[in-house]
């Protein structure tokens, strides 16, 4: 998928919501327990739920792994089903890998190739050789951590070094790397106070947002910060919208939710007047 | 695996020997191809054919995901057979994952209750709350990346921050998290002119060091700078032993290789006087 794509699927749907599928099978309605495949039957309800509000969605690998080789399979089934369905739609694996190089091709042909995600979090820590793997595919996107959305993204990303704050340090190089075509950045909504900092770094890139909802970040002023000509912002929202409910009403409840969300991306495109 | 039973096991063998198998369906002799699980046989016949000079295996998770599912099935069963028939051998996931808090427990329960390995190495640069839940498995052990082997461990690993260079902050906060039973550190055997200073701020960990054969790292170089009194290596070999030979050959090439390694290795250890 390209930068203009998904801003066209963005002032389409008028909205910059991403869902995360964050799929826990021991955190899902129990009657769906007596499906053949639990965690597809919810995804598949969740995204034919909310696909007119979410122009991406995200599994984290980790809730599949969980599971094993069954859950790398409701993984794959899920993530053709939305591809299949909804070609339109951006599917990023949020899976944080890297390795050195040699290994960091095997993990692009798994997400690439093998899943056919469009986008696929990589973590710096192994620096250029363990990323430039993933920058090799026409219209994937790599979307490498920057500021992450937790407490402990002050043990080592806000440390000074000569140059800056590691993260400032991560996205000077990086973006050396890879063109606002292919790259992304994660940074928490979390950091409010930061975010600005990096949009002056990386006027174009586009930033995966996590950290909106169960975490506790602000829309509004994520947006009013790192919005572009582009919107530049995808917000992702997870447990918030995949577990509204916990009854059989759970798909329309995450749509509510995930409507809820639209309604103020709505407002602020508005206001920035990109749609 | 205890730290105890961890070095009964490298004195018994007489070595401190890891094989990585980095199983890539690619490179393995193409007579495997016709089995039911090439990749699968392949690991099983190398398993056989090392087992006496190897007290580790590490298969990286990158090489499996690339099949899919069905490679998530390969590793189950590569594991599963390890862990039944030379159960004093220690499995290393080379997975190198971590997220935020609540999915890095997932990621936990995925290696440490469904896999079944012994220990994971985990990526820090999200910091404490991510790496911490790793933590909380009885006898299992947390693989932490500090300074890795390959050239792109210069962009952020050795970084000068307020504290040191980034790798030794990394190693210094997380000698706070985890005792020396239960957390090691991987430390690249390219980086000959640092393992010493890794050594001084951390003398009782384990360090899994990677690097030795295909990548040029130097054993004896290592091993003078980075044993302690419990030996505290585990250098791992992965392409150099495993891709010995393409041919019929293949597990008896592995064998005469491992066999090298573990006789230089149990010079060290003598004239460490550890055995």
């Amino acid at each position: 998928m390209s930068r203009t794509q998904l801003f066209e699927q963005i002032q389409h749907k008028k909205s910059f919501l991403c869902v995360g599928l964050d799929t826990d099978i021991k955190k899902i309605p129990t009657f769906l327990l007596k499906h053949d495949d639990p965690v597809f039957s919810f995804n598949k309800d969740i995204v034919d739920a909310t696909v007119n509000q979410a122009i991406a969605y995200k599994p984290n690998t980790a809730f599949y792994e969980a599971n094993g080789a069954i859950g790398w399979k409701s993984l794959e089934k899920s993530i053709d089903y939305i591809k299949s369905n909804y070609p339109e739609v951006m599917v990023i694996a949020d899976a944080k890998r890297a390795d050195i190089g040699n290994t960091s091709a095997a993990y692009a042909r798994a997400f690439f190739d093998h899943l056919q995600v469009d986008a696929l979090t990589v973590a710096p820590y192994m620096g250029e050789d363990s990323v430039r793997p993933f920058l090799n595919y026409k219209n994937k996107w790599l979307v490498l951590l920057a500021l992450t959305s937790n407490k402990g993204s002050s043990d080592f990303q806000q440390l000074k070094t000569d140059v800056g704050f590691l993260f400032e340090t991560v996205i000077q190089k990086a973006s050396s790397w890879g063109t606002p075509d292919q790259l992304m950045f994660v940074v928490g909504a979390t950091q409010l106070s930061l975010i600005e900092r990096v949009r002056s770094l990386i006027p174009e890139h586009f930033l995966l947002v996590p950290g909106i909802g169960s975490q506790g970040g602000d829309l509004m002023t994520v947006a009013l910060q790192g919005m572009n000509e582009q919107c530049g912002l995808i917000v992702n929202a997870s447990r918030s919208i995949i577990y509204a409910s916990n009854g059989e009403d759970y798909a329309e409840a995450a749509s509510d939710e995930a409507k809820k969300l639209q309604q103020q991306m709505e407002d602020l495109l508005s206001a920035k007047q990109l749609i």
